[in-house]
């Protein structure tokens, strides 16, 4: 039987992928091999790696001056790789919007490679997104960073942050695909693939043709986005079955209403969670309302002694994932793309069900 | 109808564990999940990949001061993490043996960021590989890098070079578990997963400890094999699902005898085509007799106008991946470890058909 997984990630992909990559699983296209078997520069996996490209441009109407491109190491890799390849000079400026534990990390590891300026700093319990008004940016900076979705705090950006015409760098690793975003408010974007695209171990990049180019002399050649561009992500063999993967999640995407369809589930899918939270006794989100992420639903219990039966008891109801991050404890709720509205809708009906048990004791 | 897939990479798995995923695909231990669906730090993965470390270690006999790292990029991207984790000084002395394409591409990254010295090149034609006595080590090396089998020209070490104790760095990607190595000989070996090993996107690499903590400070933190080593390659999110096949590949070599028996099946396998080729008339294979890799089998036809019907009918007959790298043109046939000795007996077959029906026209 198949389970609700919550899981922050690697998270649940869509049944319907799941179940396509198991049936040509040993037998791709009726070629005698399995995908994950041939050469990444075969016609066919290059057709394959092509239209995941383009149905990505399609689904998020990426305009003509900005390049795809496909990479390995996560955001994480990109922590340092965005500094590298954005920032020749090594005493560039770049701004940093500190959010959670993820910008957080963004801005330790630039620190190793710019001076950061931190333009805004949501630190201590991670509940509120700073507004526009309050982002003191450099005004000098080569790009500014933000992470418009922090799966830890669970805390999301409801607008674009506009730097005065410096380039907007976001690790959208947590949001991507999951409600229209224009593009060209951005300079760059990055995101692991492993909560809204596909498995861990590939990441996507959307990055303007202007901002590639200016790479450090020192970067790992297979880093430089100018290398990995040229070379249509193939400089070196990319990791294509994840590659494959996210080409049949973008065509799931698609046949499933696109990013607008999906930005409408998502919302419907979270505000019943929070509305059932808010209407209840025992659980409680402590994020500021127009910060509350769509993504991670974090919530805690008036008793915490609790947590632990809590866990065991929806892990037995075929609710997975809900441990909230150590950084937080409490309870976490990812409910990507791929969760559909009915494992919310079994959730809420669990929590409460565990309430009232609680209530009577 | 399954092919036999001489492809260099990506290239064949073992039908077993390809059988093995596509059954426990969408329900991974009963758990209601697929294993690429799962966190990474569950106590379920991490298990798997503990015990994928296990089983490397116990088929390789990995003395126990060396770590088992499992990391992002491929060999290429190695290229520069090996100087950049191995040469903390930016003056230092690297020693680099060129046999092939791939041993080239290593020293052009590694002379970014140090001063390269060639300690033997058989450049040109790549079709041999230097004996000890031919190797002229600088003696002030930080490490000496070979690469025992090149892809491209089919070449490969039949010894393992003495540096006179200077570490010996080895990109192994294409010839690692497909015969005992003395592993104590290396100071680090290096592998893309995407031969021997699973599927393309993971890197594996063997590193004595005490290589370990002599990274440039300005080296991507994700990329610092102290970082790595530390957090149990777990620092960020791996890419999961290669690491579970990776598992089921090392998990399939035990079954099989483990290195010792794949090593005597591929000097079987080797040995029967190269005599088919060696035999005929119409094949050739330009590679001195010693060095001839075991992995990758290179030859060319006498009549080259021949090579597309060659590939034609090969295809035909269900033998795939034939073609040779651009470089050195004519065909290649990968016979690595999950290449059955049937699927060399039948291309041996179907060569021997090629050349009477082309000897009688």
């Amino acid at each position: 039987m198949r389970a609700f997984n919550f899981s922050p990630g690697p998270a649940v992909l869509p049944l319907e992928v799941l179940q396509q990559v198991r049936e040509e699983l040993l037998d791709w296209q009726g070629g005698g091999t399995s995908v994950m078997e041939i050469s990444h520069r075969s016609k066919a996996f290059v057709e394959v790696a092509a239209q995941a490209e383009a149905d990505l441009r399609e689904l998020m109407s990426i305009p003509r001056n900005y390049k795809v491109l496909f990479m390995q190491g996560g955001a994480s890799a990109q922590f340092a790789l965005v500094p590298m390849n954005l920032t020749a000079a090594h005493d560039s400026v770049v701004d940093y919007v500190n959010t959670g534990h993820w910008s957080r990390k963004g801005i330790t590891e630039a620190a190793r490679y710019c001076t950061v300026h931190v333009a805004a700093d949501a630190g201590g319990s991670y509940t509120r997104v700073p507004p526009q008004s309050e982002l003191q940016f450099s005004g000098a900076a080569a790009y500014a960073h933000y992470t418009p979705n922090e799966t830890i705090g669970g805390v999301e950006f409801a607008y674009v942050p506009d730097a005065g015409g410096v380039p907007i760098v976001a690790d959208m690793s947590s949001s991507i695909l999951s409600q229209p975003v224009e593009v060209a408010k951005f300079g760059l974007i990055y995101a692991g693939a492993q909560k809204n695209i596909g498995p861990a171990g590939l990441t996507v990049l959307i990055v303007r043709d202007d901002l590639i180019g200016r790479a450090r002399p020192d970067i790992p050649h297979v880093f430089d986005y100018k290398a990995v561009a040229d070379d249509q992500s193939m400089l070196n063999t990319p990791p294509t079955f994840a590659w494959y993967m996210a080409g049949l999640v973008f065509k799931w995407l698609k046949r499933s209403g696109g990013v607008s369809a999906m930005g409408e589930r998502n919302k419907v899918k979270a505000q019943k969670l929070y509305a059932a939270i808010d209407a209840s006794a025992l659980y409680r989100n402590p994020v500021a309302r127009d910060a509350r992420s769509r993504m991670n639903v974090t919530f805690t219990m008036v008793r915490p002694d609790l947590d632990a039966a809590f866990l065991a008891a929806a892990a037995e109801a075929g609710l997975l994932g809900l441990k909230g991050h150590r950084a937080v404890g409490g309870m976490r709720a990812s409910i990507y793309n791929a969760m559909p509205l009915e494992g919310v809708e079994r959730l809420i009906a669990f929590m409460g069900e565990f309430e009232r048990r609680h209530e009577r004791r």
